[in-house]
């Protein structure tokens, strides 16, 4: 269940790319995403999402905007769930679990599958999105923890 | 000497703008820069700057770049020296305090002002940068602590 098996098969579409931390004793610089990266798709808007070690913030899709995730303090597991009728990865799950130092990469999501995540370090997580449109709830959709556990096959842990 | 004290005037071309920050016992949402706020001026490079406590990162300037600065871990004491010279706040310093949840804002940060910041929180903190170009080492420049002890009239603490 770790997303750095490469057991793990990752659903279409989703891509990973390591990032670099420049180590310093004062400090780490930790890159994230640049516009002339290959993998850029335009700036939206940039924003953070803090998890409380043990909370569970899902489930999730947006339906237009492609996410650029990176998790600069603490840990999360992040699930994805693809429910794409056109996919060739349609029904399958993919967890990714991301953090420092060894798990430090850009996870790019693509429009129209679930996703959710939760801090499973030491304390709390925070994960950056640095989408390639900014917030609009006309084009997102959530499903509750209760209804998924009919739809999803993916169990949170207590 | 706090940023957010109003007797502490802004240097020319420094702006401030409060950050919302959506409240959720999972965890916070906050929020750092869109496309389309009025002060976004273009999407270089994101990257995030970690400071350890008490560590000072200073001093530097960029001669092109505008930096977008948000502090969403820790708390920072970003110090701000102005030596441009066709500039009307020449020769003065703008302390800057940033954290979370009283002062949680952007910082945009005009080329050529030099700047340098420490953590001043109880742990390390994080600074993100939303840079409105990619990281140019041609167009930055450096000053040791040592020399700007002559020079710049701002004294960090021990």
């Amino acid at each position: 269940m770790d997303g750095m098996n490469a057991m793990d098969a990752p659903l279409a579409g989703v891509a990973m790319h390591p990032l670099r931390q420049i180590a310093d004793r004062r400090g780490a610089v930790l890159h994230m995403l640049r516009a002339d990266a290959p993998w850029f798709s335009g700036f939206g808007e940039v924003y953070f999402s803090e998890v409380a070690l043990g909370a569970i913030k899902a489930w999730k899709r947006h339906l237009r905007m492609t996410q650029y995730f990176a998790v600069p303090v603490g840990r999360i597991r992040l699930v994805l769930w693809d429910d794409r009728p056109d996919s060739t990865t349609r029904g399958a799950t993919q967890v990714i679990e991301l953090g420092r130092p060894e798990s430090y990469m850009l996870v790019i999501v693509p429009p129209r599958l679930w996703y959710g995540f939760t801090a499973i370090g030491s304390g709390p997580a925070l994960l950056s999105n640095c989408a390639n449109m900014a917030h609009d709830p006309a084009e997102s959709e959530r499903m509750e923890l209760h209804e998924a556990a009919d739809r999803i096959p993916y169990r949170w842990e207590a």
